[in-house]
């Protein structure tokens, strides 16, 4: 049986891994992104060094990229504020050293591969995978495709509404108080000069953390009307916010997206990715078996 | 060459058409939504009236409903607030009158359809179309398909930042100032006194309107990344909002998402439907040339 690569390209690290699904991950690698040449070099390194060829290979890389096959600028990553990797043929670079064909998304719609063929998401055909960590991202499939239109989601930037009283002044250098600016990591650590993980339970952060991911997760259930949601990062590591977006979600729903998921089984509604920390290189793998003809 | 019917069905009103294509409406009929029993027999009237056999129909109704081929409920309206409608038939009551196959979708979507194949969204395949009237709904293609997934979209209850100093208490029954409850035609009566075609141009009332529209369109495509973004109904004859509403998002987006349509060509990203009122009804017969095998 063959073998497939997965590069889970992520903006503060790089994970390279090979295998062919969650039960058969053969090696796995984890680095820090520096700049593209001596990053891609190590990735490439790493498969090089295994002693079985891959088949193909998959990358999930931080955006914006070009996802649309076809397009001139199919596989680069974009206009990314990191500016080291302004236009950087990052699918290019690693089917040209490697000699195998590469196939490309953002790390989010990666993820929401992995989550369909193996984990939370495998008996439906449209939802959203939606992590919340450095920054927030967004990626799903509808009627089992990869969302892409005119780019690809960014569901971290939408706009949402201040909960009441609430004077902190957003930390997302486009938008200010846009969700990430609101809700990612850094907006938790900036607000309380504290990381969200070493805060209780009970601190009055994850209040405001369950509003502004319960506004935005529900403009999403309105627009796409996804069968799941799919909650993943390191932020979602704080399990007692599930209940909280989970009640946040019903009450401005409040009876009208009457969905049997929504009101009579919302616990298996919006979940935690089934995969852990595993969805992003598994995402990799899956768009590697995308990828064969 | 055969016919094909279509059917709006409306809350306020059906539309009832014969015909091919934008060029080819061969009769069209309008009359007041009353009861469920009535309303279709007069539709199944025109049909059986027309000395010319159709195909096969397609209904775009008003929602919410089941679009969900194969479920039990499909063709059903189910639980709108319009109570005379609650779990109506209405796909089996028109295709056992007729005896011709039917499909069905809900008003908008059926309007998208119409759009993608005659009219301001030909050459896309993942676009919104919002409808801005007595209600607010949105409707989408992904990959060429209509959007369906737990139900359909529901972009007219989306939660939507209040623009500073606004303390209109909003119309939605559902959420009070949700889009809808902002932004349909009875906020503007309710807000101001008089129906918003009534209004001056300048008119502070048109400030609020492209507030709240272009706040729910940023949401929407961040979330979908639609090619493009069609915005039809009564409201939006108000031909001014146009560059009121492609200003709001460029500035919300603020260099963002860096799409060429939207950073270089926005009078061709939010646009008018090319079908104008006809984009209903000409989406019945594009739903019903679906329906032929």
């Amino acid at each position: 049986m063959g073998l497939y690569g997965g590069i889970e390209a992520g903006g503060t690290k790089f994970v390279c891994g090979i295998g062919t699904g969650p039960d058969d991950l053969r090696a796995v690698v984890r680095f820090p992104t520096r700049d593209p040449q001596s990053t891609v070099a190590r990735a490439v390194a790493f498969f090089r060094g295994h002693p079985q060829r891959v088949h193909s290979i998959g990358i999930g890389a931080f955006g914006p990229i070009d996802p649309q096959v076809g397009s001139p600028t199919w596989g680069h990553i974009t206009t990314t504020p990191k500016l080291q990797w302004t236009h950087t043929p990052i699918a290019a670079m690693v089917t040209e050293a490697l000699g195998a064909p590469v196939s490309f998304d953002t790390d989010v719609n990666a993820a929401a591969v992995a989550e369909h063929r193996w984990g939370a998401a495998r008996d439906t055909s449209t939802f959203v995978y939606l992590t919340v960590g450095t920054g927030i991202g967004g990626g799903a499939l509808v009627h089992g495709r990869r969302l892409h239109g005119a780019l690809h989601p960014e569901m971290g930037h939408v706009p949402v509404a201040r909960a009441a009283g609430d004077t902190f002044a957003g930390t997302c250098p486009f938008h200010g108080d846009c969700l990430e600016g609101m809700a990612a990591g850094p907006a938790i650590a900036a607000r309380w000069g504290q990381d969200g993980s070493t805060l209780a339970p009970d601190h009055e952060a994850w209040r405001y953390e369950a509003h502004y991911l319960s506004l935005a997760i529900t403009g999403f259930i309105l627009a796409l009307a996804p069968e799941r949601v799919i909650l993943g990062g390191g932020v979602m590591k704080q399990r007692h916010l599930f209940p909280m977006i989970r009640q946040g979600v019903r009450d401005r729903l409040n009876g009208y997206f009457r969905v049997p998921a929504i009101i009579g089984a919302i616990d298996s509604y919006i979940v935690p990715p089934a995969l852990g920390d595993d969805a992003g290189i598994l995402g990799g793998i899956a768009l590697a078996q995308e990828a064969v003809p």
